[in-house]
């Protein structure tokens, strides 16, 4: 048993559309190797099509990354698929995400549009794909509020074709956790050929039940989550990468194992939200400010007798630094880099040997090193990587 | 069918006791007035024994709100109970909410007593109370982690002894909404006497489920939900007010309905999070300020085509104003009252003439008024409010 759940980040592609979201070529590399040395199992890098910059992020990252699958969306279009087989050319493995439209109300009204004309469009473009790159994704767009027997049609069609991983995106973030869990399981039931597939669960928060239904899908056979750190996204946002991570990590009864490796989920939350200036609120659960902190009288009393009694997740499991070092001029380099990095400040080994002389100097003046002596330490750095700009801003 | 869930509102107590969110009397009035108008059925205004300010406000809270419940929260204990029958002595409708711990790690932990010890305990704080105010509710904390057996013997007890409304809280957050859905399915189905009393839903969201586990509560018979706006809370905060509310409204399959004025959820987000200082993330569910906003090309095409396509919720519902009236010289009263309002100020009809007239020489002088210049205009009624002071900060 205890199966692999694969990690499909979207934090680069659907979280990135966000207004005032947006990075360049060199945020987007930066954020890439947080992934990486998180352990997500795949990095959807953009929409190539969609501009020359997320094109050229694409590449870039493809270069720079050597474990993760590299994953570019794509329409069921040929140019689409065309250029994203261009912009993963340099990725060690690759990944094609296309589809279509699997609702009636998205097949009519965004379509204009008949159930057998996207069925067909869509098993062309894994075809199509499928010269260029093995691993092919498809995504039944709106599958929440599909018919369900012609979602089973076209899973089972687009497998036939070549797709390796089916995505049943709850686009509109409106399924409830038990009719989305039934929906996977009826499509592991109804689909002949699904055992040669592995199905993504592709979740939005409007309701606030993006965590809820992603573990639905897991739970009835789903075997990869697409997520996004700290949950940003459009609208309400995305499945949060943190909450079904740890949600499988601490509730063993589920059988279900993912290779993130827990302590770096702080260290890249914090990167994520200061690069992509958006706030985490205090109260988010495993990455708020808040998460952890225990005020009131009763739960404090309790609290201090047993740690269990109230908390069910060690913050040190997700990277939190709870240990309040104080930095003098007698701190290592390992001691500043833990915290730079949980203040998302992430720093390459040359970078710290760099800082390290510039923080012993100020150390000597200031004797206790505060946050936001970091963060002016750390400006140099981010200046000198804008001046020498692998690309940045294209 | 179509059953009503009462939605007892916990911002002033499990919300207000988060570091930074204190509230003076004043303050605490204005989001109980707020709570009113917003149709919830029950507040819990405050722990009074655990402070002079809570008592205070408790006090005051139970003179200023005539519609809703208000509520006190005790341990099993005489003195907490005597000091809460005395703080709801105005109130027009009372209830006490007394309990202790349920399960074995609490009873062992916190109380270093025994499952006999604690059961006795309730009954008696139950009975106790019952001498003075005929609604009592009970908690069996940490009811998630309970023995349900053991959990089952306990409310039959209380319940036996006067307790109207039973609250089977997942104090740390930790169950999943099925095994939830399950503890409030055995307790209807094994406690005798379950249909004198209300059962209560009370989650915690360390692992990003209350929402969904206060749904699976209701979903099995619970007819009560406990929550806070904006889901403030300690730690990862309580179950989000706004989401499941708005789940019951859009889901009509599931043929529940609350008392809730939907189009007053805006305003009172707004409000809290103003003067609690707890900012709400852009992709916060429902009041989040990107949770109607839509970027992407693709998505922005369907949603034009047809609003539909990706929304489920009308913005309007909960009162966004996405109209975005221009505030001229020319604007009304209640164009006025209405933008405040959606900007977290609340302001009485006194305050609005007042505030008009100051209004209108502005509008003169720099032609269109924007959201600072209102923050401005509001400064001048707070810190009369300020001075006028109705016990502020006791």
């Amino acid at each position: 048993m205890n199966d692999k759940v694969y990690i499909f980040d979207t934090t680069l592609r659907d979280g990135e559309q966000v207004p005032g979201c947006q990075l360049n070529t060199r945020e987007k590399i930066e954020v890439a190797l947080a992934l990486e040395e998180l352990g997500v199992d795949i990095i959807e890098a953009g929409f190539p099509i969609s501009s020359p910059g997320d094109f050229a992020s694409i590449v870039e990252i493809s270069k720079a990354v050597s474990e993760p699958v590299i994953c570019a969306l794509t329409r069921a279009k040929k140019e689409d698929i065309d250029v994203a087989v261009e912009s993963l050319k340099f990725a060690k493995r690759k990944r094609i995400h296309t589809g279509i439209g699997a609702s009636d109300m998205h097949i009519k009204h965004k379509f204009n549009s008949t159930r057998e004309d996207v069925l067909e469009r869509g098993v062309w473009a894994v075809q199509y794909a499928k010269q260029f790159v093995e691993d092919i994704e498809f995504y039944a767009e709106d599958a929440g509020r599909a018919d369900l027997p012609f979602l089973a049609q076209m899973v089972e069609a687009v497998i036939a074709a070549g797709a390796t991983v089916v995505n049943i995106p709850d686009t509109t973030g409106y399924t409830l956790p038990w009719d989305y869990g039934q929906k996977i399981k009826y499509l592991r039931e109804n689909v002949k050929n699904i055992n040669k597939a592995i199905i993504s669960v592709h979740c939005h928060n409007d309701l606030g039940l993006a965590t809820a239904n992603s573990i639905a899908g897991v739970m009835n056979g789903a075997r990869q989550i697409e997520c996004t750190i700290n949950g940003i996204g459009e609208r309400a946002g995305n499945t949060s990468l943190e909450e079904v991570v740890m949600i499988m990590k601490s509730h063993k009864e589920l059988d279900l194992n993912t290779g993130i490796n827990s302590k770096r989920i702080y260290p890249v939350s914090r990167l994520v939200s200061r690069l992509m200036r958006m706030r985490v609120q205090p109260n988010k659960a495993i990455v708020g400010d808040n998460a952890f902190a225990h005020s009131s009288g009763i739960h404090q009393d309790g609290f201090l007798k047993h740690r269990e009694t109230y908390e069910v997740i060690d913050p040190h499991d997700v990277g939190v630094d709870n240990s309040k070092i104080v930095l003098t001029a007698r701190s290592g380099r390992a001691a500043l880099k833990h915290r730079m990095e949980n203040l998302g400040y992430f720093i390459s080994k040359d970078e710290l040997d760099e800082i390290y002389k510039d923080y012993l100097v100020l150390a000597d003046e200031v004797k206790v090193v505060n946050d936001d002596h970091l963060g002016v330490l750390y400006q140099k750095i981010e200046t000198k990587k804008e001046k020498a700009g692998i690309k940045a801003n294209i």
